[in-house]
């Protein structure tokens, strides 16, 4: 399911010209336009995606992309199937290439078409002192907004929601029944970009953060929106306080998430997973349905459904205990 | 000792029908009232009370309620001292049963009552811009309230307190010369709920957190007001900053608890006991008195008094820098 | 390289007979004047230092402070050298002599002389509402400040940078294009003092937060000023959400620190180091450059340029893997 992101404004076309010049690439066809940035599979015809490792072969032999990020080693094999870009650093030309399509994606630190005198507009809603709501925010009936709070422009939030004190939500689609506990920080700017000698290069990151139906986001959390998909959290999943999460993390339904867990960029969580105090899970990991992950553990590589694990590396929890008695 | 809890409006009486019918338990007595829910030990005669392990039958045999909500594995020995209301889920029904008898105490996410105006009429206290205070709250002489913090209603807070900028207290009482630093987050409810499938069930809580004089509590801290029994910070205790402390946890006195350290729910920790950065102590452990727990450690059993561990799981210090040489 | 520090009057010169006297130290000199308080190698004649460390032998030797604060235990070494102040606990006593010169540096929780009006007065920049800031506050210009921030009194802020919501600066010097994300807490005083029965004693803390050029801080971070030196974050140096940084710390330049990782206090971290997610360093150490530190370590020793490690204590990254397979 596409949901619409409402929160960056794309640009419609770029003339490939232009984009092979912001890429340092030579390019001498004046006439093809580019309609966007997308990956191997989802990519269109005149849309351009990025080929990084043989890993994803697979997915190349079938895209639709006619040209194709990528770097020699791989211009051969790009060939056969596209038409490769070569760069020198992949993933730093694809951020160069979202900026160039969402020019705004980058400068979203403070929203200044907020003021207080927007939130009066809403009815069949709460709401404490010194609320500071943006344009074309959406507050579903009976939901209550407290005080201090901050919501930028175009966030959408559902019926019966409670945001709580002292709370920042920005680039965020929040379901019905939802409850955010004071001070947390929604929707910002993940940890993304390339280290540079004199200044990192920031990679814009265009996604949302997606909190479902009935979920509940304790104090002081801070979740970050993706890169280019989004963050989401599940129907009914309830995170404690100080938890952090990482772009482009996919949290599960009816999971339960203790205080002070953090988990690093672009996991997938499943369903009914259990995870104790402190314990931190880390980048690009499919951790299974009803999995149990003891507090204080640091999760490194996959889990199947069912587990229960713990230890620093996670490993069986009896084995852990075993060992440790 | 028992501290007189002003947060939250209790019932006065209901009626054992009405319970029942709550519990789905069959009663027929139309007449009995029930004056409160409490534990085995301080239970009167007419509160109902709850049995949920042979851990606490000598307990069960000198407690005074008349009524006992327990599962039917106990349903005969609960018979033999008081009389035995059979239920499914303990736990739950007696969430359901706080919810009848406090029917405020899960909507405390904002206080509507609130007003910059209210600290106006406070003499001899110094405050900042922004200031926002319940109605009913206390505050001692001397006492500094920064910019942008949040007191709300009932909350009590003593004489030469520094309460900083930005910060939220609810549900709580406050000693003498008490500092609590920018961001803190003291007194919201615990993450206490029975999981389910479509919408998890809430637990009340209807403690407090009591904070004891000359305590620091640093930047960014969350302190969980306790379920039913409250949160405490004891005299003259240190808390550095980002610390979390879950619902029902009671820190002795004299205690130094470094940033990031997280405890889990229910644990009682000793006085004189110091915790390094980031530490966790797991839930409904005793620590006793001069501990020292190192950085990092995670605490899953009970400490004896005078012992000084580290690792994850705690040992003693000795064999953990052995075994790491 | 010595930066002023704008943010602690310091008292000019207090007679040796009122510093003995709140030492506690038998001294019958009425005539000398001390002008401060230093650390051996940078005392100049005429201001007071202190010997606490055999280790500190070589320095004892060349200080030109003509009186020391030291215990019983060092009476004869540093008589050789300088004029021994004899007294029970040498870094409480300093502490106590901190405070004689700078009154104020324990009084800095709230800045109450901070007003919404003062922002007005700043030209080619840009902010949000209900910006609070102080005194003689310097901002750069293109410079943004985010909605309800609070900047305090003699606080300077470089050009370019972006400065988001609900954070609060005190006691910084924070240089051009640096960007500060929602809710950080920037140069609080440092979790330093010395414990006592009945109420711990409050060491002062007269350094800054120094952060440096293109830095980045995340979200919820808290960055404690330093207690007579500073606490500095290098140029280029990013730091991920709810990062603690203790007092004293000095990160380098080029580093990547993910998010909940926290540094006790004083350590020395080198240039173009990473540090995963959760890592916590302890106080006193010295990393290299170029180190890699995995996520959820804990380094409890000093790391020689260009090594990685992981692990609880950390060790070399292979042997870790290797032992954890």
């Amino acid at each position: 399911m596409k949901i619409k992101n409402p929160f960056f404004k794309k640009i419609n076309e770029i003339k490939l010209l232009n984009i092979c010049k912001a890429l340092n690439v030579k390019n001498s066809d004046k006439k093809t336009k580019i309609i966007g940035i997308n990956d191997l599979k989802n990519a269109k015809k005149n849309e351009i995606s990025f080929f990084n490792s043989l890993k994803y072969l697979y997915l190349l032999k079938n895209t639709k992309a006619k040209f194709l990020i990528t770097n020699i080693r791989y211009k051969n094999v790009v060939n056969k199937y596209s038409n490769a870009l070569i760069v020198d650093n992949v993933l730093k030309s694809v951020g160069i290439l979202t900026n160039l399509f969402y020019p705004n994606a980058l400068n979203d630190l403070i929203d200044f078409n907020i003021d207080e005198n927007n939130i009066k507009k809403y009815k069949n809603i709460n709401y404490g002192k010194n609320v500071l709501v943006g344009k074309n925010v959406k507050i579903g009936k009976n939901t209550s907004i407290g005080h201090n709070t901050i919501i930028e422009s175009n966030v959408v939030i559902g019926s019966n929601c409670s945001i709580g004190n002292n709370i920042i939500i920005k680039n965020s689609l929040i379901g019905k029944n939802v409850t955010i506990l004071d001070g947390s920080i929604i929707g910002k700017k993940g940890f993304g970009f390339f280290p540079d000698n004199k200044i990192n290069f920031r990679y814009p990151h265009v996604g949302m953060v997606i909190i479902k139906d009935n979920a509940e986001i304790g104090s002081n959390n801070t979740i970050d929106r993706g890169s280019i998909s989004n963050t989401v959290i599940g129907n009914n999943t309830f995170l404690d306080n100080q938890v952090h999460v990482a772009h482009n993390v996919n949290i599960g339904n009816n999971c339960i998430i203790t205080a002070q867990v953090g988990f690093a960029g672009s996991s997938f969580i499943g369903n009914k997973v259990s995870i104790g105090g402190q314990a931190g899970i880390s980048g690009h990991l499919k951790i299974g349905n009803n999995v149990q992950i003891g507090g204080g553990s640091g999760v490194i590589k996959d889990i199947p459904d069912n587990s229960r694990v713990m230890g620093y590396p996670a490993q069986d929890i009896r084995n852990f205990l075993k060992k440790n008695k």
